[in-house]
């Protein structure tokens, strides 16, 4: 039940209004492992630089990540630079050097083809393609995606839609995949072109689960303090299908479960830069989270009633 | 147990992408006694012009409201025009004339004095502090507001707040008050200026309770159609304070229950034009629309685990 990812392994330059961390340790594959790993070991697919730091693999190996499949070649390795506005609800990229990964090509490890989870981290839908195209017989896969590609390689896009089980996408994605701006509509509108399962994520304001048959709510997280946003998503999705490829099972009840992991997930990662937070984080943690996303959804139903009037 | 509203009773023009309604019933203590009505009996305290037509008179007596507090006057009704932005997420007030409302002075029929249950709609202030002196002995008083009184009104505003048990207001509204972008913190300050209970309504994306020692969250519910906003905000005080009064209970399942209600009438006041959607609401479709909210919230919680690594 262990869980492949493709994405970026890279070395993220942040500012917030709390502080700025210079190459720290980021990228979608590594949020999404650093989330995942509490629940299942993931197998990495990507590729470093000559530059990646030594604390970097260590921080994966010490995740029980299988890196046979993190490719290291001579070159610089992803490099992202951004900066936060004050309230952090928006933020604004300063500089993106692709490195290594502008000529990447996924050659997915023997040992990884008969994997049965599989996630498709935000990069390329050419390149989302390739891994899928080299895993077997997949099990459940679910992708990520962002306004770039929605943009430039919708027909990829596309074609990667019909042969994945679920996406994961934020409000405004959903909205420009869509050309809807009614969230639902956009969901039916996505759910129609492939994945059974659509999960769009709202920042502070939660996460919907779209299921081909009922919708489930989940809250953000009540944090009085965010100290940096970036990976939040890929978190979630390490929760989500962490907690997924755990339970073994994809009845209703264990992809609600699984979206509430993974709010659990991303609302750990904005506490800290960087994968901080999950280099101390304990599993009684995130087991009193997901108790208190419980106490914040519950209410009880009025008696067969009674109504006035 | 029944409960006492002011505010204003209005007639609305309100352009949508849908159409166009001019002269519709309006207002906010209408829309708030068309939701409340389906609970409990409505005392409402307000004023209308001569041009007011016999039918908004008409749909208030048909929600068996008392209507002794809601005086005649010579002059115009309380109008108010306004457009909505395609994605309805934002409207432009087109215009606003006060009326008779200009220098209208609550007095509170002795009848009402009595009032248990005390809605303050979203007038100014002073208005709010004068009906409260006038009611004797209440036992929950909730209230609204809005960004004018917030910048125009400010310490007649916190003077209320000390006097209320619970003020409703929206995520803009709660960030300017507070001057916190955050949400949470935003909610605490306004608990140490007096209400015990805010509710912070975020349209499409919910509203929250902060309760002194929980948080609970109510998605808002997935229409697909939203054809006319206005009112929206009224219905759910109506909502909530009509279930709250019904319950005659102040237990957190009872004003979590009471959010949930909220948010069920603020979701139908949208499906129409005015208060049309309540003239042929049934109460079994309230009732299903609550079990809809909680399908939509509930997620089981996992063993007690055998977490990985």
């Amino acid at each position: 039940m262990s869980i492949l990812v493709v994405g970026s392994v890279a070395l993220d330059t942040v500012e917030t209004p709390f502080g700025r961390a210079e190459d720290a340790l980021g990228g979608s594959a590594t949020y999404f492992t650093a989330a995942a790993s509490f629940f299942t070991r993931v197998q990495v697919v990507g590729v470093v630089g000559t530059d990646f730091p030594r604390g970097g693999i260590e921080f994966l190996e010490s995740r029980n990540a299988d890196l046979a499949g993190l490719t290291h070649r001579p070159g610089k390795s992803f490099r992202w630079s951004g900066a936060y506005s004050f309230d952090l609800n928006s933020r604004e990229t300063l500089d993106t050097q692709l490195g290594v990964f502008s000529d990447f090509e996924a050659h997915i490890p023997e040992a990884f083809r008969d994997a049965e989870w599989v996630f498709l981290g935000n990069i390329d839908p050419t390149l989302q393609l390739d891994v899928l195209n080299q895993v077997r017989r997949p099990r459940f896969v679910a992708c990520d995606t962002m306004n770039f590609w929605i943009e430039g390689k919708r027909d990829e896009l596309l074609a990667l839609l019909g042969r994945v089980d679920m996406i994961l996408l934020n409000d405004s994605e959903a909205r420009e995949l869509s050309g809807d701006h009614n969230l639902f509509r956009a969901a039916k509108w996505i759910q129609a072109r492939g994945p059974r399962f659509v999960v769009i994520k709202k920042g502070e304001h939660g996460a919907i689960l779209f299921s081909p048959s009922s919708v489930f709510f989940a809250p953000g997280y009540p944090l009085e303090e965010v100290f940096d946003p970036t990976g939040a998503g890929d978190s979630f999705a390490g929760g989500l299908m962490g907690s997924l490829a755990m339970s073994g099972s994809l009845e209703e009840a264990d992809l609600r479960r699984a979206v509430v992991y993974g709010s659990a997930m991303g609302s750990f990662a904005v506490e800290r830069f960087s994968i901080q937070r999950f280099e101390n984080l304990q599993i009684q943690e995130i087991m009193d989270r997901i108790h208190q996303f419980r106490d914040m959804m519950v209410f009880e139903l009025p008696l067969p009633v009674n109504l006035n009037v």
